[in-house]
């Protein structure tokens, strides 16, 4: 009997050291075809260049579902589609200006920007005091009286000491999100908010806001102010708080348009109705080319199932990329997706989406049972050579956050956050913002965990 | 004696639990510090940018000497002074310029840059047949009669898979190094390198290289091409491998002169005679501004004495920042500092580079006895809200790899290496490619380190 124990103790041994050679060899050839092969970068090139930025209903978001269906097709896989979905239409319009009045007749040009779903301001613009604000509850303690009648100028700054830069998002990008909606309702005729940037710069940042319940002859417009532009209002303020600032912007908000999710998919040779995704968001911001946001988790994500393809890999379960559409405005693509599969009953056992960024990957944000996660974490040796080391419980994205179910596991890739802020809803997110090996690195990390996903069946 | 050994076992835990949350505040507090109120990022504008490229012996190197020197008395530390040193002057001349012959009468200009250290060609230029050698391993196998009378184009490429970019660039810096002394020795009549850069694109990047015993006379011309010219020429003499190629630069070696090491301290308030080091090189090349190589390294060591001295950090060991000179082609700085603190006498027990450029901190190289680096890998859950997760057996860096002793500590700050190929002596290493955070966390991490190799008295 002991001896017996002894041998499969050993056979076990044996078969597990077996097991890591084997894993260590794939993660080898996963890397290293990500950076000596990889697609991702020259993609990038396209969608973010010759295409561009490609917000919701717009011309260039149709060139990328059609270029992102071409693409995959050539990829070889089981079965690419397109799936319906009505998204919204804003438009950006013709001009956005704005200045500073120091003084009757002196003015001062600002950078800013429309917040995507604002109303226009009248033709003439919007003349008018400026009240500034560090924030929602700020303006909240305040009274009509305050506000009435004002531009309220929402200048809380991103918080520089937190080491996570999306922390420091979360901690002010309600006034971006909600600023209008507050400020209306105690009267106001506009809101400025502060880019939501830690650098000093004169970027204007865009982003989505809403007007909550607000009827739509009380909305008011809402534009985003350049940094430098903060901080120069809010001293202009400190010398004299009864200047005037002035604010003009035609964007528009038009009837939803149909537009597409873009998906592939390999049939899985054991599982196949056990599903994995993959994904990212195929519309952006339209002042830049969308690199960072989202078109590297695009690319990424189409690059996960072209290695697996490269390698000849098959995986066990099916998985699926899934390029979302319209997660800037909307979340709308997000939505038709887990509603139909829903409707199909298709269990989907893991999702992961790149939308942080296509900086050096760090890790993964998990979000899945105690359990589950540990059974990850005790993969961290395999990541090691790959310098990846964060494996935590968290969010994992907008877009396959709609998928969770108790027994899922959601994963979010976590990209060194430093400078995604930098970039991110500005015009200064470009292609050449982005190091092809970062990107390569960020890809193949997501293909590794993808891979031990299939391999253990976790 | 049992309740005895309780009491002091409670005690000793909650000693230690006393101690962690200090040194935890204390952290805390050097990160806070860094990037609310760092001097590193507008220090970096100065020497990068108002000062410049600084090769060692040049006019800028002086103002960079005295720059430093200016702004660490104003820190108001112990002791401030320069430590004078002779130091090579080698300057790049008017004209470097080179073109492949395609055909009679055709010519195509590449990107070229001579190595520092270089000679000139004669005025007129060379013009010679190439022969193309994968490293300097393949040329050894070859005979005078394949090499005499033509340029040898070395065109190994950095090996793209491995993630540690350093590792690529040791796998093929030999050949920029030692390539023209081993070509000479075959008759060859000048080198050209491919520059070491993972990326395709147009910038040459310089650096040093040597003769090796060679006489003068026997010294042949070495040059730089860029990794998108070295491309173009490999594509060429695939077609035709007699074509010619020339190159003309007028780079010339002038006599030593005069320059220094800056060095500054605060004295420790109860081991004043073991010195704790914190460094990184003034010099630079002269191409682009030495924003990352080795400007960063310079303010982050600055840094850390200026955090102490804010945050009212009193050491108990001597801490000194030195900027060393003349790096890049020569040592001569970090050699005249060993040795003339070994003349003193003085004890170095711990000595941190910062010499990779100023990209987001991973953690560190040691180079220390194993029960030293367990010691310090102790340290790691200290170092997690940081992201700081690298605490590895390895080099130092180039300077302070000199004050190695059997007892003593060593260290080298490893930041991200993606990217820093891209601009590693070519005239692309400019201020606009630092990213502030970036370059604020790695200084941060230093003091942390520093502030904890003198807490534990390591």
């Amino acid at each position: 009997m002991k001896k017996l124990c002894y041998f499969l103790l050993l056979l076990f041994g044996f078969a597990q050291a077996q097991n890591s050679e084997e894993i260590e060899t794939q993660l080898k050839s996963i890397y290293s075809t990500a950076l000596l092969n990889g697609h991702s970068y020259s993609w990038l090139e396209h969608l973010s260049v010759q295409i561009g930025g490609r917000l919701s209903g717009s011309l260039n978001a149709e060139r990328a579902v059609d270029w992102g269906k071409e693409e995959l097709d050539l990829l070889g896989l089981d079965r690419v589609w397109l799936q319906p979905v009505m998204v919204p239409k804003w438009i950006r319009g013709t001009f956005e200006y704005a200045h500073i009045e120091t003084s009757p007749g002196n003015t001062i040009n600002v950078p800013v920007c429309a917040l995507g779903g604002s109303v226009a301001t009248p033709i003439a613009g919007i003349r008018a005091e400026v009240i500034e604000v560090d924030g929602i509850d700020s303006l909240k303690k305040m009274s009509k009286k305050d506000v009435a009648g004002k531009i309220v100028f929402f200048n809380r700054p991103m918080q520089a000491d937190l080491i996570n830069t999306f922390e420091a998002y979360s901690g002010c990008v309600a006034q971006r999100y909600s600023g209008a909606e507050e400020a209306a309702k105690l009267g106001a005729v506009a809101v400025i908010v502060r880019s939501m940037n830690l650098r000093l710069d004169d970027f204007p940042h865009t982003g989505s806001m809403s007007y909550g319940g607000l009827s739509i002859r009380k909305r008011i417009p809402a534009a985003a102010i350049s940094t430098n532009g903060a901080e120069l209002l809010s001293s202009m303020l400190a010398l004299n708080s009864k200047l005037r600032f002035y604010l003009k912007q035609n964007c528009k908000n038009l009837p939803d348009v149909q537009s597409y999710n873009v998906i592939g998919e390999i049939k899985g040779s054991e599982k196949s109705d056990e599903i994995m995704v993959v994904g990212g968001h195929l519309d952006s911001w339209d002042l830049g080319g969308g690199a960072h946001d989202d078109g590297a988790g695009v690319v990424q994500s189409m690059e996960v199932l072209r290695i697996f393809k490269e390698i000849g890999y098959q995986p066990k379960r099916t998985i699926r990329v899934v390029l979302f559409m319209n997660e800037e405005n909307g979340m709308r693509g997000a939505i038709k997706y887990t509603s139909i599969s829903k409707a199909k009953n298709e269990n989907h056992v893991f999702a992961l989406e790149s939308d942080a960024g296509g900086f050096t990957p760090r890790g993964f944000s998990i979000d899945s049972s105690p359990e589950k996660l540990k059974i990850i974490q005790s993969w961290e040796p395999y990541f090691e050579p790959y310098l990846i080391h964060l494996f935590v419980q968290g969010g994992s994205g907008a877009d396959v956050g709609h998928l969770k179910t108790d027994a899922n596991i959601l994963a979010g890739l976590r990209p060194d956050s430093q400078r995604y802020f930098d970039y991110h809803h500005a015009a200064n997110d470009t292609f050449d913002k982005i190091n092809k090996r970062e990107l390569e690195l960020g890809a193949a990390t997501m293909a590794a965990f993808v891979y031990l996903i299939d391999y253990f069946s976790l």
